[in-house]
């Protein structure tokens, strides 16, 4: 990442500042906190933050304490480091009085409500009184429309992630357990330079594959049966999301047709990902495709979702709630056919929204051709 | 886990809610839904609950989704399991018409702000209005005392994790990278059979090894430096957390009695990890013998902490907020010196307090004898 993406990004926060209550914007959720500073600590718990970061209109601070200090100024050159000798709870006062805070306005899908009324106790003994005021998404807006650099990492991601899979693939055999593949797939991304997995890998085989959230077990793989792989890896950050169905063997009957069912569920609703289109469209074209052929009831979850610095972020790509799509939108296009105690086919791309339509970051790889 | 168990953590829990303005516990929190339950699902991210407990006088339901239904009905004997069609939100407010709920009790440390608002909304309009209170740590509190079959658990996390510490110390050579030895960790943990990590390895050498909170990097581990190795697993949900730090040959004399006054400050620590005594006290024995022997400015963390279903809980020991050691309580006992720009020691072990004094639970391993 150039140093201007980052400055860049808080100059937009500067602006989107200068039109809402807050005029100081306390950021603690670490995807949100890397996006602006570049700091790349994680939260060891929920309750164990490494930083947080205080902009407003002339400062931008990065409120760290000694463990992570040195990371933080290397990380976010930009922004000044503040080390902590106490809690942030004490500290946090006098930050803002030397920020000139009036109104510090908090990440409301991020801060714990007991941390709300902490902060809310100290900013009513500020003198004069600090509000707080929930940002309403702001950072994650922003987060929505990718610049070329953060492309070009989810570009690199989903061209490692596809490798990967396409190799475990290859290697497969009848007789492996479920936790072996995803072990495989693990130790892979880890030798290849991967920064993280961006979730645990899904390998459900057999009536497993139904089950779209499964864990690995030691079921083993067999002939025939369908063997879903939902997989991600990040690098510098960044998610990849994919999911291939496979089969050892010639699938049923039934499963060809469900396979093509999916493929063609996908095919289409690609075809309307494109900048100004619903995100509930590509959704309603997808589910008709499935319902038309039989399967409407088996097809539980939403078509996609965002892709970024999180696997799972905005927008939603369901049948509720829609939002524009636009150009530099990285969602996920993952239909999905699921019969209970018989198996499930899910296919997944993560693609590019550009001006024309949609660019594939996942590689074309292990797709069959059923009709 | 015997099912006795679960029935006996709720007319617990039942029997603090008689004393408390709340007269349901909504029970989100991943371990805490776990402990009452046994439903073992986690949550893939913050916003993505796999579901929630309703827990009153009369009744205790499980609520989740489709995809967790079978799971949940497996994990949960003791729960009455409701899958909901609808969102949360959309189905919460029947589901206390249903209980006679009329005020519901949240987890204030867990449930983030955004989800209470809509909540708060939501209950607002039944009629009657249910009001909503925090717990106050209710669950938090009583998860602190381990009963015989958690101990049981966490004495197995013990013991598996320090052979395979001891198994990976052995092998250990100069040339092989942190983030080898790591993923070694991690391997031999799965192959066998843990659960999960309880948290990264932490593999930190030479000056990296000054930093409490350090990730594994590509730094090859070289002879005489300090070599600290913080790590843990989790089996059936318990986690392990204990930390060992070697020497691949003889240490510099500075080392030696840096170890040596670690050692020391952690046996006598450990004399005063007894029921009754307040858990600042074992903290203070552990820093002044670290000051004494000069080093008082390089101890920067807490003597301990609690360990369960969470690898961070209550109680904390460190130098601030006393609260009593109880027989029950599982705790580390870990003291540490950090030489900026040289390197650290620290060395943990993971106690049950029992009825005479600390029974250690992590095996006695690589630990040196330097005076």
């Amino acid at each position: 990442m150039k140093r201007s993406s980052f400055l860049k990004r808080i100059a937009v926060l500067r602006e989107k500042l200068g039109h809402i209550p807050p005029d100081t914007a306390w950021i603690i959720q670490p995807e949100n906190r890397r996006y602006l500073s570049g700091f790349k600590a994680t939260d060891s718990q929920l309750t164990e933050s490494s930083g947080s970061l205080l902009i407003n209109d002339k400062k931008a601070l990065l409120i760290t304490d000694s463990r992570y200090t040195i990371e933080a100024q290397k990380d976010a050159p930009d922004f000044q480091v503040v080390t902590l000798k106490k809690g942030l709870m004490e500290s946090l006062p006098e930050l803002l009085v030397r920020l000139g805070t009036k109104n510090l306005g908090f990440e409301e899908d991020f801060l714990i409500w007991g941390l709300h009324r902490q902060v809310a106790k100290k900013m009513k003994k500020c003198s004069p009184p600090v509000r707080l005021t929930p940002l309403n998404g702001l950072v994650d807006g922003m987060r929505e429309i990718k610049d070329r650099a953060e492309i070009k990492k989810m570009e690199a991601s989903a061209h490692l992630m596809s490798e990967i899979l396409g190799e475990v693939i290859e290697g497969l055999k009848p007789g492996r357990t479920e936790m072996e593949v995803a072990w495989e797939i693990e130790g892979l991304a880890r030798e290849a330079g991967a920064e993280d997995l961006a979730f645990p890998p899904i390998v459900a085989s057999g009536p497993r594959s139904a089950l779209p959230h499964a864990v690995p077990t030691k079921r083993k793989l067999r002939p025939r049966e369908p063997i879903i792989m939902d997989v991600g890896i990040k690098i510098d950050g960044y998610c990849c999301d994919m999911t291939r169905t496979i089969f050892l063997g010639s699938p049923t009957p039934r499963f060809r047709k469900i396979y093509g069912t999916v493929r063609e569920a996908q095919m289409s609703a690609l075809q309307e990902i494109l900048p100004g289109n619903e995100s509930t469209h590509p959704d309603s074209i997808a589910r008709n495709i499935i319902k038309d052929a039989g399967f409407g009831d088996y097809f539980g979850h939403s078509l996609g979702h965002g892709v970024g610095l999180a696997t799972h972020e905005s927008p939603r790509l369901g049948p509720e709630k829609p939002v524009k799509l636009e150009k530099g939108m990285v969602v996920t296009v993952e239909p999905g056919i699921y019969i209970p105690g018989k198996g499930g086919v899910r296919l997944e791309e993560m693609v590019v929204i550009e001006k024309d339509g949609p660019r594939i970051l996942t590689k074309d790889t292990h797709l069959y051709d059923f009709p």
